[in-house]
This record gives structure tokens, sequence and C-alpha cells, in this order.
């Protein structure tokens, strides 16, 4: 990882090369990087530079790199191909990524790869292409090694030295019956441990963990992370063998799923991507930001009802930004617990209950402790122990209130069926503003007298 | 994952043999099932059954139970076990696994578990635990397969026959030199696709991918998701070859660090557990809620400041939440964006001049938006155009500078080192409040002339 001045000395050496049109040193000298690396150095090329690259390499060589180029910045690249290259190349990559690729672009060239490319490989994409987005099947590939249980290890290595170099993993071996439905499952650590005349029967594990094709992709995670799976076999209703899930496509679920709770945290309605457009990121944050803009009309609509109390007390005004504030930071706080407990699937029924009375137990220890602070600030800056003891109290009355809303209300969506994470901060914040503000004026509003 | 019907029939029947001592037939049934399953069934068991399960096991199986429990609940296990028997199921466990619960309990009990441990199992240990949390030392298990270049295929297999059972992953082989020096790496798959009498040295690759084990394991992790790679060899400063880290416990830790990221992006100091009391959880949350307070008092000093605009006309504290909640939002949102970015490496350096222009113009376009539906709504509800006016336009600025704000605070931190994660919702929020604050009450007593 400390490899940056060696990269920059060799990427300097393989774009003379390409500009030389020095082929056969270009492929050695790129072929040998890792793919991951072959990626990150295509990326940055022109698009001049990047045809050459297309015309010195074969589909094979191209499709390993399009693999390792996120999934969101790979369209131009295709578009700039010759279609009949571009289908090749698809034809070429692992099933599981070529789907993922293909969901990206529109309809009409999706149709126009798909007949040109060969018919076994264009089937097994369309099949792929039929799962929903977010489920098992959208995310597993078809290039798995399935064996029959009479078979012998013998028999079995001889296969792997075959089917292994296209295969997305060799380190488990799913065992099917004469209608492809799954019966159990070698790992590669079991099968070079045992004696070459034994049958796959007598040494495989019948007790093989899948997924069903329509299961969403974040329990899948979970599962391979809790069982330390290295791959997972899906099925459909019937247990027949469609695909498998490899951990290296987890990782990046994992990364995904992490992004998008993020984003419905801060309240956006779609991840959003670090190259796109000001009007695509406004039209993601603005359905939000009107919502939340009606809700704080009814923030100030509230106060509205108070004009009374502050044309007398006009300093209450001061500190009406410091108590909402308060309550949204505490909320937000609260909240992200919550979720991020649902999230991780850590409460149990009683759990939720404990969470309730702990997050109150909570409020009430920083709503005292902040009450206290800001009463004494407050009398020592304004000289006026009614007014600190209006806004103290209020703090910490309000703390309470919304340290409680903050986790009550994604264990209400949950229990709703709503993700909780919709249950964003600015949202908690805004039913915030609206408790303190009520707790405040009313407050205000009942002791008047001691104020004036 | 549909087989919660037969799990409870299951546990009940395990439960039951338990409770009749019919360990032989507790221990086919448990012992059975995959150890993610065996640590569920344990974990929810009184003392009195846990105490029976230590004796009908032994030492070797309650650690493959030990290792598929969550770090933070382990600790009274292992202080309800005879000290001798948990010092032999510490022996018993992945050397990277033991280190990570003996880093939870005490220094006294550490100590005393490791006098009792033997001499090899325990200086293992004693090494590992030198090293720095979240560094891929503290990650790294010592159980890897290491070959010489001068073997046999013939003899790597029966090698990895004998050393197999014990080894982290057998997918991956190290060649090291006599001076256990890292030179290269075979991957089972080559292994087995070679002929019996090819020597090491032809068929392994010298290009091995290394970390240092003073490595921040974020970057072990993002590493390992770009490369694809099951397991990557942990390295010194002079190459020497110290352990390996596998993809399972990259998986542990992807889940981690989101679940940081979300925690400061709430502004809790550190990561909450749902079995927490209220007083730890306080004491996580108090830090940020007192900051926060004492900039909220600056807030609340600044609208002091304004305290003739609004003696004349009151009804401007109508709207200081709902500005002070839009410029929250907005800032909040542009954040999360920013933060993500940085997290997942997605920006060079134009990168980051390009998201701030395309920041402003996001808050252009969502704060003309917004401006044009405030002004229009209270115009409508309050029958005066200049109020509409100067709450639309206060709003527009405000979420321009607020939507900048947002992005420019985690690039200027990211800039100084500083994680930029810790530039917490909360923390912007109130920030924006005081921004969005000045502009208000400065544009209302700019032209308080319309107002009265």
């Amino acid at each position: 990882m400390e490899e940056t001045a060696k990269n920059e000395h060799q990427w300097g050496m393989l774009l003379d090369q390409l500009k030389k049109e020095d082929i056969n040193a270009f492929r050695t000298e790129y072929l040998d990087m890792h793919p991951y690396d072959q990626a990150q150095f295509f990326q940055e090329q022109g698009r001049d530079e990047r045809l050459l690259i297309y015309g010195y390499l074969s589909p094979e060589e191209v499709a390993e790199i399009m693999e390792n180029i996120e999934i969101e910045d790979i369209e131009p690249f295709f578009s700039e191909m010759d279609p009949r290259f571009a289908a090749m190349v698809f034809a070429d990559m692992s099933t599981d990524d070529a789907v993922d690729i293909l969901n990206e672009l529109s309809k009409d060239k999706v149709a126009s790869f798909l007949t040109i490319m060969e018919n076994d490989a264009s089937d097994e994409i369309k099949q792929l292409l039929h799962y929903e987005e977010k489920t098992a099947g959208s995310i597993m590939t078809t290039e798995f090694i399935s064996i029959f249980k009479e078979q012998t290890v013998k028999a079995t290595m001889a296969q792997l030295k075959k089917e292994g170099p296209d295969a997305e993993t060799i380190y488990y071996l799913y065992v099917v019956d004469e209608d492809k439905r799954l019966v159990g499952v070698l790992s590669l650590r079991d099968l070079i441990i045992s004696e070459e005349d034994t049958l796959i029967e007598e040494i495989l594990s019948e007790k093989v963990v899948s997924v069903s094709v329509a299961e969403d992709q974040e329990e899948v995670a979970k599962m391979m992370r809790d069982y330390d799976f290295l791959a997972v076999p899906v099925v459909d209703f019937q247990d027949h063998l469609l695909g498998i899930i490899t951990v290296d496509d987890i990782l990046d679920v994992m990364e995904e799923e992490a992004s998008d709770d993020y984003s419905k945290f801060a309240a956006i309605t779609d991840n959003e991507r670090p190259n796109e457009n000001a009007l695509i990121s406004a039209k993601k944050r603005l359905p939000w930001l009107i919502i939340l803009l009606f809700l704080g009309m009814l923030t100030a609509s509230l106060i509205g009802r108070f004009e009374n109390t502050l044309d007398q007390v006009a300093i209450l005004a001061i500190f009406i930004p410091l108590i909402a504030g308060m309550a949204g930071n505490t909320g937000t706080q609260a909240l992200a617990v919550a979720v991020r407990g649902l999230a991780t699937g850590e409460y149990g029924k009683q759990g939720k209950f404990k969470l309730i009375l702990r997050e109150a137990a909570t409020g009430l220890i920083t709503g005292t402790v902040c009450g206290i602070v800001i009463t004494l600030v407050i009398y020592l800056w304004q000289g006026d122990i009614f007014l600190g003891l209006l806004v103290g109290i209020s703090i910490m009355a309000t703390l309470v209130v919304a340290t409680l809303a903050g986790s009550l209300v994604p264990l209400i969506m949950d229990r709703l069926n709503i993700d909780p994470a919709v249950a964003s901060g600015p949202f908690i914040t805004t039913i915030n503003d609206i408790i303190s503000i009520l707790i405040y004026f009313g407050m205000a509003t009942a002791f008047m007298g001691f104020l004036i």
C-alpha cells in the first residue's frame, strides 16, 4: 500500500507504450497487474487511449477490467466500444457482474447487446435480469460447480481442474440430484483430505444452508457474516439450485447498505454519486426539504399562538433555537442508537421495552445535567434566576421527551413494517422542535408573572 | 432461513436432554448444529444450564461456541467458568478471537488466564495483545500455512492434509524464505490444477499484496473489497510474515466501522450497546450535548443583539425555528454526501472542487424552490407579502450557505487530518442555526421599514 511512487512510474511507462503502439510490451506489463489496478489505470485515461486499449486486449481481458469498475461509472465505456466487441465482453464477464451492469443501461441497449451475444450466454443473463433488485437472485452468479453423490473424489478433482478456471469459487462444491435439487455441500477442504476412491456421498454434508432467490440481499449479508460462509447457494421454492453468492459480492452489498442507511438518516431519498450534477442532487433532496418546510410551518403557527406571551416578554424568543436545537440533538442521538440496533437485529421483544426504559432514564440524566448548567449560565449572564429556571426546566423536560421520541418513532415504524431508517435525523429534529416549543411556551405562559 | 419452527422444536429437545442429564444424546444433537446456532442456543440459557453445558463439552467445543458470540456479550461466560477450563478454552480458540476477548477483560484476569495456559499458546496471544486496537495486527491470526519455494506440489498437499484442520484458511498458502520473509503466494486453486512433481517456485505468484501490521483495519477492509481477496498476509517492516487476515473478520470490521460512522454522525462519542445501562449511555452522549449547549448559547446571544428588532416586530420570532431548521436539514444532507464520499475514497483533488461547486448549485436550486413555496404560503396565511418575501429570501440565502457549509466543513476537516465523520449532524446543524439567524435578522433589521 506504500507503492504509490512505484505505481506512478509504472503508469508513465504504460502510457508511453500505449502511445508508441508497442502492443506486446504494453500487454506484458499491463496484464501483469492485478485487475483492480488495471481498472484504476484504465479509468484515468482519455477516450483516445481507451480506444487503443480495447484494440490491444481480448474481450475476456477487457471483461476482467470492467468487473473492477464501480457500477455507476461504467456506462460510458460500453457505449464507446464497438457493439459487437461490447457484447463479447459481456459474454466473458461473470454473469452476476454482467447483469449488474445491464441493469444500469437503457432497455434498448440491453436488447441490442443480447441479440448480438451468443445464445447460451444471453440466455443465462436474460434469466438473471428478471430478478428484482437487491434480492439474492440479483446478486447471485450461475458459475458454480455442481457434482453428484455417486462420483468419486478422484473424478471430482478431475472435474475441478477442468471447470475450475471459469467458476466463481471452487472452495465449495454443491451436490445435486438428477432433478438439480440441492442435496448437500462439500468444501474443497474436505475433498482434498479424503482418499481418491471415496464416494462423494460418504463425505458430503447434508446440512447445507441455502437462501431463497427472493431473499433480501441485506439478510443474505447478515447470514454470511454470522455463519462465516465464503459462499452460499441460492435455490427456488422447490430447492432447485439456481446460483451462488460469494463473499466478495457481499462486501459490496454491505458497503452499499451502509451508504443507504446513512443517506436515509440524513433525509436524502436515494444514494448520491459524487459525479452527479446539481439538478439530480437537488431532485433527491427536495422531497424531504419540502415536507420538512411544511412541518416547520406547523412549528411557526404553534409559536404564533403564543404571540401574546412573546409580545410581553420578547427575550423569550432568544432561547427558541437553543431549546429546539437541544431537543433535535438528543433526539438524533437516541434515533441513531435505535435504528442501528434494529438494523443489526440486536433487540428481542423484551429488548425493545428495556430500550425505552433506558432511553427515558438517559434523557432524565442528560436533561438534569444540561438543565442545571443552562440555569446557572443564564443566571450569571442575564442576572435573572426565573428566566434561568424557566429555560433550565424546559430543557430538562424537553430532553426527556425528545430522547424518548427518538427511540419510540423508529420502534413504532419497525412495528408497522416501515423501514425505521426513513425516520431520518431531520424528521425527528422537526418533531422535537414542535414538542420543545410547546413545553417552553406552555411553561412561560403559565409562569409569566415571574418574568415581567 | 424459514427454519424457525424447526429450531424451536430442536431447542426444546436440547433443553430436555440437558435437564435429564442425557449427555450422549445432547452432545450428538447439539454438536451437529452450526457453531453459530450452538452459540444462539447457549446464550438463551440460564446460568445453571450453561454450567451443565461446560461440563458436557470439551474446551475445544466450547471454544467454537465462544468464537460465535458477540465480543461485547462474552465476558460473563468466561467469568463463570472454572479458570482452568477457561484457560483451556482460550488456548483452543483462534488466536485472533482469543485476543479480541482478552482485550475486553480486566488486566488481572488476563494475567491469571495467561499464567494457567500452556506456554506456546500463551506466547502467541501475549504477542498479539501488544498490537494497537483497530490495526491489522489486532485482527490478524497466526494460524496460517506457510510453505517453501523448494517443495513439490505433492509434499504441499500432504502438508495441507496435516495442517489444514487447524489453519484459519487453506485457500491461500504463503511462501516464505528461510528468514520467514514473505516471498510469494499460491492459491489452492493453482495448487490443485498443477502436476504432483511441480516445484512451488514454478507456480507461485511473486506479486503478493501484503499489509503492514500497523495498517488501519478500515484500510485493510477497503483493500480486500477492491481486490476481492479472501485473505491477506500481514508483515512487519522487514517483510517478515506475522499473520493473515481472513475475509470473515473483514465482514465484522465493516459492520463495526459502519456503526461507528453512524454514531459519530449522530454525535455519540462511542458505539452504544443495546444492553448498556442509562448512566453509561448518558456519559457517552453528554460531552456533545454540553458542547452543543454552549454553541446554542452563542445563537441565543446573537438573537439577543437583535432584541430591538424583535421588540418592534414580535412576529419575526415565529419563523426562527423554521429558518434554523431548514438550514440544519439541508446542511445534514450535504454533510452526509460529503462524509460518505470521503469514507469510500471517491474524491480526487479535482473531485473535491467539483463537489463544492455542485453543492453550491444544489443549494441554489433547493433554496429557490423552498423560498418561492414559503413566500406564497406566508402571503396566503398572513396576507403580508413583505413578511413572505423576507422569510422566503432568508430561506434561499440560508439554504445556499448551509449546503455549502455542510460540504466544506468535512472537506476542511479531512484536509486537517481530522476524521470528517466527527463533523456530526448536530454540530453542522448548530453552525447553520447561527448562520441562518444572522441572515434572517440582518435582513429583517435592514428592511424593517416595510414590516411595521
